[in-house]
């Protein structure tokens, strides 16, 4: 589907119409730009801007297909750059990608995006109302672009920083909780996430360094903030990761100090009727000359000595701990 | 064995034959070249190709020999290549290996190909209707098996995807699984795949980056895109590796947590048949003063005092969550 | 708020004045320079000082928001720096961070600072006094702040040594100590403290090296000095994370050996309860022929018995060491 | 001990003798050189061979004493090179190391040989008959002597291979194997390869690049294949290393696993037990009015209740696996 | 405290004399230098020694204060030398640390020790008697010092193998050792030594390829023989480290194992008491028809049943491996 096609003149947008042909034909003075936005196009559609942009039929390949690696490839003068997109589901905790392919040519913006997260139609309005970075032509709508899916790599690992407390705050409860599956399932959300950010780092510090025909000298700054953006992000998933690996052997140790709890509790709580059940053993033996039996009291006797020894295993174990 | 042997020009088969002499005698224009294709030869066979294409014996005899290291080496202007081939087998749930090794010079292309993995004829067949690629001469027939295999690579690392979920299922499931083996059994699975793909970057990178001899400018992109195949392989294998890690421990909290609800469970169970059993000393004791051994309904007392003990105790085990 | 604001002339306060327009108007000669404090600054004053000094709206924009990453930016002439300040509470044992953000060009020095940690004001009175260091101009005052908020890392790390030291006590006590979530929270500071030195080490290293245009090559040792202790700082945590891996380790080790401990012990103490209530039950038994329930001492002669058997078991148990 | 000196022309051994002043006087051509083979001289054999080679006293030093790391040095036009060599002992699975030191300058060869792998006179004849290989000089010599080393490297690595996969059947045997230990010791001599392989591969790498004087560039593709030999000793060490770790982990977990059936097997053996007993406590009591008392077979109806009860755990136990 | 100063020429003592002015006066010829030792100094000391040699202000403040990091730095022709010294001591199986640090100037070396360990005094006498190195001047006393330094090392390392192979036989002794602690402490002895060793590595490689002006291009080989044995040094102490933390999960899987085999002990020894108890308690029923009740020897008869079953039981337990 073409999401929307326009184009722009020294930092503003100019027309907008669907004809690509016609589109690319207007681009008159140099500076002059179309930006062609597609959601999931089909293979005509595809093939169409292919043919109007001249673009290389690995590139086109790559981004008709989802589940590519992110990187930034050079054709010549374009340039080709594959990025993840990412969302963090409430509903169920969970991390999904979805990906953005950009063809980006000295007079052109080809964006190609899969799956619900970054939706660019908003960015693009952004954009164009933001003259000095849309001035800087292509590069800035490559910049505003990346920019915007970086932003919200870092809104992903804001949610799973606060995920991270959550698993923390109940490792440490005195709740009886099992928390290796919360654990498990987060760690693979972070690999999720560091799939997305570590490839597009080397891309992102090309593009930062000014070597890419797309991006003029005074762009690299901007570059160069993602760059910064993203290295958070990976710092953050890295320290995020270790502190789930340290979480999950303090929850390892909690269970065994646990169980321990658990048998000195059993054991004492046992001690508490195998006492009693000894001294009935004994009066129930059937010796002739035995004092108690004939007592008029032997029997409460008996009952009270019971309960007087399991009060005072009860206070043991309380003083101890092991109750 | 020589399975084919054909002469290709202007992207397209000529002829073919078995007798290689006269195949190569048939190189005339430059562009022209021969690709033999070999199965598991005998030395005889290998001897041949050797002396008909001036072959390097250190090349030769790693071509012979299977269970090489995927390399990459130049012979003056003979390129020699060694890469493995992997294939799943559903049977078994196992990854089996092969190899090919390439002898890729000005005008010919040699092929030896050990193990039952990656069959080439096809990957020929579809080579001959593709133009543009057998145009490249044989840097695009290099092209053509590298692009095979690490198709092959991803469809493997696809099936260890599934493993590790039916793995990740079994693991948190509430039955009581032992899981430890079949998470060994992967783990060194995927430490096959990684010594298939891992050594394979370098020259990949190699020939993408134009430098080799037998690879022409304009074929580069493909090895690039090849390249970033194999590196999504490799990402896959290392990500695989560490949730397997971490399901191990998930698997190990997982024991350590039955094993105490187990232990609290018999504890329960025990304390159930403990206390009847004291109410039973008690009434068994011989004092001659107790009132209860006089009443008619004493021992349906006592039986009633027992059951009424252990209904209790069940109760509030049941509300604990201790049974 | 602007903390301070002063113009210096070889190495000396010549004079303080808010008023930043007329300040920088008062720099006249070569090496005369205006440095400026700012704590937490609101818009409209971080607006004025980008104003007069003419910053690059990037790094203004990192300079107001707190949580960036260390990092040595240049944009032209001027040198943007931002540096994690860190402070250590005795009250809980927590690490916690702030922020300084620095501006330098030819002829000035910005510094924005956030949060409570390593306060400038006297960072700057000693500066004053010290001639040389600020003879250095831009990049002697750039010096100051960087190596006392290096200085204040390493008494970070010097506290957390001690945290460390104490956690090793108490895992190795013979007490019940349960350190598992100590070593965590631990680990969780370590992981802060890595965050504000490990990035640093490229600045600090790059200011080391002499290029970057405010330092000039005479103030290089005073950097590599830096270096070195935000080296030492850096190796302190990696050390102290490593001693607190093994730490956990050995805790869980601890928490298996008393658990074995106890068991032993509870069995023990479980023998001499139920050895001596066998006893009992055969005197319970009701056999017509047995000699023992006629004697006149029996009844003493069984109480003996089994105390004897118990005092016998628990001598054993004492010499086995299970109890 | 001088084993063997010999003086070599044209890739063929012209004369042998132990006289090595008079062997070295007679190198006369150009490629003409002298082979002397030592094996743990004393310090007069060394003096002398030193003062005929004129070699380095820092680098004799090193041949002299054992136990010396891999590496390559230059000293001028000379190379010195020490390479350890091992050896399977199958009486007790163990790896032993030895070491050779090579002396390699323009017109001649002085190797140490230290324990008692990788003998050098089969290698010495084998070279003889090699007279392509031989006829590189000195370079040739080197080449076979490391070709030999690093081939016994590969052997041992297989030895290794066996004993991971005996000790891999042995954790997931259904048999009470501790295998810790003998996992101990195998990771021991893992790390005894991995002390010989490791510091090798530069050296190797270094003469596979040609720029060693010793080596010329015809011979280089002979060290790049003793390098990739190198290369997969290697990383079959790690991966089995890996796959040990993997494997320690699965025995621990096997550990948990068969505690936690024990203990159950454990707890439904003594229910079959305490059950009965609680029935007899009941029939134990005192009571008057207790009707089975009086019953013609209570006491067998008693004893089979018991027996039935029994059973009836017992199938019970059985079908939900605890037994 | 200065130990010694005396002026060299030629690799041969000249004079000694504690008035540093005028030894420095009596340098006259080139190759001439003084060699001031220096033993925790106070400030007059080191302000006097500073003051005649010219030494940098931040080398003299790193000089005076001990717990620097080992580092090599050049101050225009002087370098600067930090490097830890270890010994260790018996009594209490510690290292202990100490610290030198050496100006190397073109006439003249200055050193610094602090510490017991090390101490260069005989180094200085064994220098004297060896005049080639001493030829070597101010760059053949570094290289005595760090050789002794560097020696001392591997002392070290090997005490620690030492301590190391204890542990192992500890470990896998039958005797119910708790290891945990004595594996912790070894290891952060390691540390202390990786410490010392790993980051004087980069300066030793420094001095060896001889672009540090001290060092005369003749004396390198005998910095790359250090560099070497501190590679030597480093490697160890990393394979010993490996085999701890492998020591100590074998130790974990020792007291898991035995844990198993105590519980099983104590389960079989419980049946041998719970069985008869079940018996006695037949015995003690109370149903008018017990045909053994009124055997003359059913007394003997119910206690050679309980004996019998115990045997039995206990044949069993043994057979199975269960006691």
């Amino acid at each position: 589907m073409i999401v929307d096609c326009a184009l722009y003149r020294d930092g503003s947008r100019v027309q907008g119409d669907h004809d690509l042909q016609a589109m690319r034909a207007r681009v008159q003075q140099p500076g002059d730009f179309v930006w062609v936005g597609l959601y999931e196009p089909d293979d005509e559609e595809i093939a169409q801007v292919a043919d109007v942009f001249d673009l290389h039929p690995l590139a086109v390949e790559d981004a008709v297909q989802a589940h590519q690696r992110p990187k930034l490839e050079r054709f010549g003068d374009m340039v080709f750059l594959v990025i993840k997109t990412l969302w963090y589901v409430d509903a169920d905790d969970a991390v999904e990608t979805g990906e953005i392919a950009m063809f980006v040519g000295e007079d052109f913006v080809v964006s190609v995006r899969h799956g619900q997260g970054t939706e660019l139609h908003t960015a693009r309005d952004a954009l164009e109302t933001d003259h000095q970075v849309l001035g800087h032509g292509p590069g800035g709508v490559l910049y505003a672009v990346i920019d915007r899916v970086v932003d919200e790599y870092l809104d992903v690992v804001d949610e799973l920083v606060v995920d991270v407390d959550e698993i923390e705050s109940s490792v440490f409860s005195t709740d009886r909780t099992n928390d290796s599956a919360r654990i498990y399932v987060l760690k693979r959300e972070l690999a999720e996430v560091r799939r997305a950010v570590l490839p597009l780092r080397e891309p992102v510090v090309r593009l930062a360094s000014g070597d890419v025909p797309a991006v003029p000298e005074s762009a690299t700054p901007f570059f160069r903030d993602v760059s910064d953006h993203l290295a958070r992000a990976a710092e953050t998933v890295d320290s995020l990761d270790g502190l789930l690996s340290s979480a999950f052997d303090a929850h390892l140790a909690q269970i065994s100090v646990q169980q321990n709890d658990d048998m000195r509790k059993i054991s004492a709580g046992a001690a508490l009727v195998v006492v009693p059940t000894l001294i009935a053993g004994i009066y129930g033996m059937n010796f002739r000359h035995m004092p108690e039996l004939g007592w008029t009291y032997g029997y409460p006797f008996a009952l009270v000595l019971m309960a007087a020894v399991a009060v005072g295993l009860w206070v043991l174990f309380k003083k101890s701990g092991w109750l």
